[in-house]
């Protein structure tokens, strides 16, 4: 029989796994991928280097990071029965809902579906890697009743991915700032997705349910869906002095106010938003127009002082997909692409040395005889 | 900061949330069920009242439980879309999957989904209630080049979740055991897949998706998939020695055994066995063939004296469904329909008392310095 042992509310603090995936150091101040720092890897390299990274366990030569992206390519396609299924969504579908459905949809392509070898579950990987930003763009394009984007093999990963998604090829700048964005999503320990996918893939399910239910995890506004959050706070004050009072107004109701404050970071920047936020700024010199990255500062001040909460990603990657002209109701869906493949690793990771997830309960309920 | 606990593998012995929902009361032997012993109310109620306590936290006099039959009988239809998506399916899509993706799909007709509000999550669950059968059953004749099976609202709820699945309407004896293998799979606790759905919903996101996520996790053979694991055993033996043997080798051979153990009972019988093992001892009085009843005997001891090990519900719930005709890829699909309820009950539990879940990791991977 099974030790009971403490409750811990939300399993703050508690260690669910052993990864040699990722870590958030605390103490060094550094969020650690396979080992490195990612706001270094950020700084040198490219969201393919960092597929590579976690997928091969090593930074690509670029022979390797060709290989890659061919294989990515190869993959761009989806089903023409996927058109179909997304046509049938009812209007008022929820972009992540559509995404969900996609990828719950595809699993029934795969040929090697009860297949969990690690070979296989790689070349899952790198399939739906290749796969999920068209499902991200095309549902969205149809849902929304605009012809669905092709991929453009011509472009790179990333360009294609926003090329989708905006049906405007990026300028140099807006490709890289969007690079950088997946490779500040790409993975983070974990968070609620990446725990939810680990316990689904606990029971031996496949690496398709577990993102299933890794984008139904997203979607929650205590998580992704935080970043679509901050946009709508942003464009309701339109001022400075505007966004100042609504969080002030907010702070007072005490309600959540999404976009600041970690669990794990807790009293201090999330080093991902920093790089944000230079990003904003670059955006804002060149468009010339620097309104969002001048509220986004004064709300960063109205929090620091009146709570001590810091911006988390989510705070400044909202503004930087607004003037990249993202439409907000994909900001969520590019989050869970750029994360595709950490949970892949996490999926893998869970699959080559597993434990069923099965933890227990506190009954506070009443007890009673049956007298009937 | 959060400080950082022990690793706890599987999270086993950990408690994760407060519940008045049900309780696995290892001393007492009892499945509690808000207050009931589960196998007592088994014995004098049907599922409806199990849905009806579940929902309504109390057992219904028979106006409520006619009322409950109307509202789930008034959404036993699924949209015309829904077919269509069926249809779309590639061929060799698992059951399991074609019902994640239809759970996944209808979250788009619920006008209020952004409302996490208890009455309408209630109102939701209802619904979902009287639709998922429908989507378990004709997915599956879809999937397998049959015509769909419309629901007959002149049967009781069991009978025509029975008669969609099997296109036959049940004699009263199938019809009680088909009801009492709903009450037996009702609710259980904290299994993966609730755990699951808890994990999902804690992050705001809705009850669709908590349930997609819970489909997907149920799916693996170390969980619900274990039902039809065990029918496969049993075909594949197809006599008493023979199965004996199975089971030796398999042991032998360190394989996992399906149906036997239970994290949290480990020594003891699951109860629910023991009504399903009369149920199936029923079906082969009745059906003057008790080939499958003395297999699983047979199997019962072997496990017992080799391993200690005791059935748990699966083992006996897979002889009787197919003594009832099921079609063994709807076993896992049917526990999910039955276990709708207690999903519904925890999702609903958790966004009235939320606490986002985010555990920690232990890392045990290398740390580099970035040269380049």
């Amino acid at each position: 029989m099974s030790n009971v042992h403490h409750f811990y509310p939300g399993l703050d603090g508690v260690v669910a796994a052993e990864t040699k995936i990722s870590f958030l150091d605390t103490v060094q101040g550094e969020i650690v991928i396979k080992g490195f720092d990612l706001i270094e890897l950020s700084k040198k390299y490219g969201y393919l280097d960092i597929v590579h990274l976690l997928l091969e366990d090593k930074l690509p030569n670029q022979e390797e990071k060709n290989r890659l992206e061919n294989k990515l390519k190869s993959n761009y396609e989806i089903q023409v029965a996927l058109y179909e299924v997304f046509k049938l969504l009812p209007e008022q579908t929820h972009p992540m809902d559509a995404l969900r459905t996609g990828i719950s949809f595809i699993s029934g392509y795969d040929e090697k579906i009860d297949d969990r070898s690690p070979d296989v579950n790689k070349e899952r990987a790198y399939r739906l890697l290749g796969t999920v930003p068209n499902i991200v763009a095309n549902s969205y394009q149809i849902l929304t009743k605009k012809e669905p984007v092709h991929p453009d093999k011509d472009l790179s990963y990333s360009a294609n991915f926003f090329y989708m998604i905006t049906s405007r090829k990026p300028t140099a700048i807006q490709e890289e700032i969007f690079d950088l964005s997946l490779v500040l999503y790409s993975e983070h320990e974990m968070p609620n997705s990446t725990f939810t996918s680990r316990v689904i893939a606990s029971t031996q399910s496949d690496l398709y349910g577990a993102l299933t239910g890794a984008v139904a995890s997203l979607k929650g506004n205590l998580h992704g869906g935080a970043n679509e959050a901050v946009m709508h706070m942003l464009l309701q004050a339109k001022t400075v002095e505007q966004f100042e009072k609504l969080l002030e107004n907010k702070l007072l109701n005490k309600e959540k106010i999404m976009g600041f404050g970690h669990r794990v970071y807790m009293k201090k920047i999330d080093p991902r938003a920093l790089m944000m936020k230079e990003a904003l700024k670059q955006l804002s010199d060149i468009q010339g127009d620097d309104r969002l990255y001048r509220m986004c500062e004064a709300g960063e001040k109205v929090l620091e002082r009146e709570k001590g909460l810091y911006p988390n990603l989510d705070y400044y990657a909202a503004p930087v997909y607004w003037m990249l002209g993202i439409p907000i109701p994909l900001y969520t869906p590019i989050f869970f692409g750029a994360r595709t493949v950490g949970l892949c690793t996490h999926v893998m990771e869970q699959h080559d040395n597993n434990h069923l997830f099965r933890p227990r309960v506190n009954y506070i309920g009443e007890r009673h005889a049956l007298s009937k």
